[in-house]
């Protein structure tokens, strides 16, 4: 039963272009076969609470001698870690805001992202190397090498630093830009790149999905 | 009564470098006469909650007809706004958790990066424009130019961004490396760098408190 882990983190409902790929991503998934399941994981509409204490960044035991973090909060980063040890493959929403990822988002991988458990420490524990994992990224302008905002996208760089370099995933990108186009005034001559984005990104989505789940 | 907005994120209350170096300032600040104020915001202590809705992006004129953020959650936007309008300098604690902001100061950011309120749309609105605001960013390994983990800082340059070439105000930043030394093994032959950067910064903010505070 290979299993997608669907998670968003849009804080629109109704008409966020992340969420549209990444439900994308999870129909194509389907329609391999009645044994790909989907399980969800909405950071939006079920908001996680910041983390709230720096020792849950360690496994128990390399925690500072004293240290007790919250037991509903060590509760509750183990279930997200067993959910993604227990996921084939993972799908991301990850809009950018304000030039870097949604606070929803950046709260789960602070939750998952623990030194002992999930990243190496003194032994080589890496329980989720080789996972894949697609990144589905919006943002409002572009950011293509080049542009006059190259370099200044800090969403998808440190959502590659923390599941690829460090947890060891296998990292794909999927980015559609200009998403604002039919929003910001000034930007209405670029509408019909950011639809050309846009059906690239469905593309991509498409054949990922394909790829990842045969 | 020049007055300083003293704001702080780090998730660990007791050894904190960031708590450490903002406090030094502070205590700089108030040094300078009994009519410099401080207004303490703790994000880590009181949490703000994740950006419910994408439409406080946007000033309430520019929002999607029929949109309705919760009035708890637009009071909120308009006192953390009011607060930062409020202040003379700012000083931000911004510990680097996972190459990234903590969750809870990306939150602060989302409430307070308004388009046609603190940020230009369709008026050159620029309210903050000149204010200036001191980054004290701590990091566990080194991110120095040269480097091995050269350019994978995401902590400091989407703040540049946000609070420098958008909201216009005038940016310092601080930052202490190495915090992690005295913690990860492999690390401890790194003690000595760690306290010379240490003592670097707070030379740093000491100067920069007496400089904009006077």
């Amino acid at each position: 039963m290979p299993q997608l882990l669907h998670i968003d983190s849009s804080a629109e409902l109704e008409t966020s272009v992340s969420r549209t790929l990444t439900g994308l991503f999870a129909q194509t998934w389907r329609e391999q076969g009645a044994d790909h399941r989907v399980v969800r994981r909405d950071l939006h509409r079920a908001q996680l609470p910041h983390l709230p204490d720096a020792e849950l960044h360690y496994a128990k035991r390399l925690r500072k001698p004293g240290s007790a973090p919250d037991a509903r909060a060590e509760a509750l980063q183990a279930e997200l870690i067993a959910e993604v040890a227990a996921s084939d493959v993972l799908v991301i929403g990850a809009p950018m805001y304000n030039w870097s990822l949604p606070s929803t988002l950046k709260a789960w991988i602070d939750y998952i992202h623990v030194l002992g458990t999930t990243v190496p420490f003194d032994e080589p524990n890496r329980p989720f190397s080789g996972k894949p994992v697609v990144i589905v990224s919006s943002r409002g302008n572009t950011y293509a090498p080049g542009s006059h905002n190259a370099g200044l996208d800090f969403t998808i760089p440190p959502l590659r630093e923390v599941l690829g370099s460090s947890l060891g995933m296998q990292v794909s990108v999927v980015t559609a830009e200009l998403t604002l186009a039919g929003r910001i005034p000034p930007m209405a001559p670029l509408a019909e790149r950011a639809s050309a984005s846009l059906e690239q990104a469905e593309n991509a989505v498409r054949e990922l999905a394909i790829e990842l789940g045969s």
